[in-house]
């Protein structure tokens, strides 16, 4: 039996919300290293929403996708060929790799992954980049206090759960912002969050009055758009607001119109920050450190949603805009050997 | 001659545009001093785009003016009668004063001034709030580098042309953003700015482009709206944009709709920061000699719009939103005996 090999190209670039068609499988050939090179086969890949700017071609802080060549992205691999020193046949490596079942690697921007710490999915997830962006993103600019409210939105996405379960333990009152109440109650019930509220269903003016008695002191913006427009009204004085994404707003032709509050950020003195993680690179072995201690100690749980078989990346793709997925969005392409 | 005296009150809470109906003259008594107190004749008063906000009822860092009651803003007086220990008739003083032709103290919160240093309408503008708040905004949120472009808007008010001199002072291309030809020119000729838009005659867009080849390291907005819609699309990464007032935005009686734009923040990892001056009270007396040592040394000047006579203080608010000001808007109340 020969080996089938493939990889998931952009066909077009989307305008709006991107479709089926925006990807395109194409049949390649089985990868032959030369020496310095290994063979890599695909076992999970991560799909996220900040894969939705690459396919642009507005300028930004990674380049775009191009246009009739292989995705990217973070993913987890098998060493099953090696030519090279430092990979033997066998070994479980993470990442930025293309969407392509077999690929090769000369072992630049690829690392072994020590799966005695977590599970091979965990570093997809929270001690991948989800886990630094919220690690980042709340302490360098939200710098939570003991007592003070946080408020998360996208809280059931990968990113957003690890900063409630983070805010927690810094001893803030949580608020989690999500779409179904399905998530509304894992958030409460399962990762201890003070209060939840369904954006969907609920009124977000009277919710968060309601689950906020205090005001907000941190908002930890994933989603942009009205439940923005509606934190912003509750903020306190000297808030702090990481602008992680706008997954609202990221699949719009053209900038959608929204209330202008900007004076709530002079009443409240108010800082608002965007960030991109990879800026802090230098400090992700100390964050990690960190992630990994409160993941054995049980303080920090993490939940993922996967999707089985590369013939369904688009979909698990896809389904980010529609809020399916509680946690991380992965998409697992075969076994390990 | 009996003396006249008179104070102005806000008659009612404006929506939207205050007019001349919203401020009410009133003939009050002469105040007669008891021990430890002095009468203050007012001699020049400011008014400010942020006293717009305290004549409405929301919660905000200043309490609201109370319906029936005098105004009160910065101001320049003179001690004309004295009964207390640390004041002398023909003490020229500044503080936070009622809008009231002769009014009483016992002294707290107003302070002598140094008439050696600067002339007395300086301690309304350049040493006053206007230069605090242009210093503190600019470097304590915009950190200027040499090289780098700052853009400021509302440009030839009393703050905006603070900061662009401060700006070129730290080495930084500066381009201005007003309202007029006479101010762009005002910026350009007199006070050195690289390059000034005129936002009503040009296609901000273009200009600003034009203008900034390298891009927005920093935006000092002193007006939102339109204008910092054009400007947020052209910021560099790591672009740091104080929030020190939305004028355009003060008299609308609902927010105004504007592009969704933080995807810009989060692209640029940009910081925005509302910010309060007072709230940097403790560092006001270091700041003040530097902007003072600047002004004598002739690299920063300001510049005064002065209306004479009490009877014009509404128009000269009202002034403020038609941007009739060339640098800080006073009233001249009367002359110094």
């Amino acid at each position: 039996m020969s080996i089938q090999n493939s990889e998931i190209r952009l066909s077009a670039r989307p305008i709006g919300m991107p479709t089926m068609e925006t990807f395109q499988f194409v049949d390649i050939d089985m990868p032959t290293p030369r020496d310095g090179q290994v063979v890599l086969k695909l076992l999970y890949l991560s799909v996220d929403p900040y894969m939705r700017g690459r396919m642009s071609d507005a300028k930004s802080y990674v380049a775009p996708f191009e246009v009739g060549k292989s995705f990217e992205g973070e993913a987890v691999a098998q060493v099953v060929e090696s030519r090279h020193d430092r990979y033997a046949v066998g070994d479980i490596v993470f990442g930025r790799l293309p969407w392509r079942r077999y690929g090769l690697s000369d072992g630049h921007g690829i690392r072994k992954l020590d799966l005695s710490i977590a599970p091979m999915t965990a570093y997809l997830s929270v001690l991948g980049t989800t886990g630094l962006t919220a690690y980042f993103g709340l302490f360098d600019i939200g710098q939570p206090k003991p007592g003070e409210t946080v408020v998360v939105s996208g809280a059931a996405g990968a990113v957003g759960m690890t900063v409630g379960q983070i805010a927690k333990l810094c001893g803030c009152r949580v608020v989690g912002i999500a779409g179904s109440d399905a998530k509304t109650e894992y958030l409460v019930q399962e990762l201890g969050f003070d209060a939840a509220i369904n954006y969907k269903t609920q009124n977000l003016h009277t919710a968060l009055k309601e689950a906020c008695p205090n005001g907000v002191d941190v908002y930890f913006d994933n989603v942009g758009g009205t439940v923005t427009d509606a934190v912003l009204l509750r903020i306190n004085d000297d808030a702090r607001i990481p602008v992680c994404g706008q997954i609202a707003l990221y699949n719009l032709a053209k900038p959608e119109m929204g209330p202008r509050l900007l004076s709530q950020l002079v009443v409240h003195r108010a800082l608002m920050k965007g960030f991109i993680v990879t800026d802090y690179q230098p400090r992700f072995p100390h964050a990690i450190r960190h992630l990994a201690s409160w993941v054995r100690a049980g303080q920090l749980k993490y939940k993922e949603t996967i999707v089985e078989g590369f013939e369904n990346v688009p979909d698990a793709f896809l389904g980010l805009f529609r809020g399916e997925n509680i946690g991380k969005q992965l998409v697992k392409v075969a076994d390990p050997q």
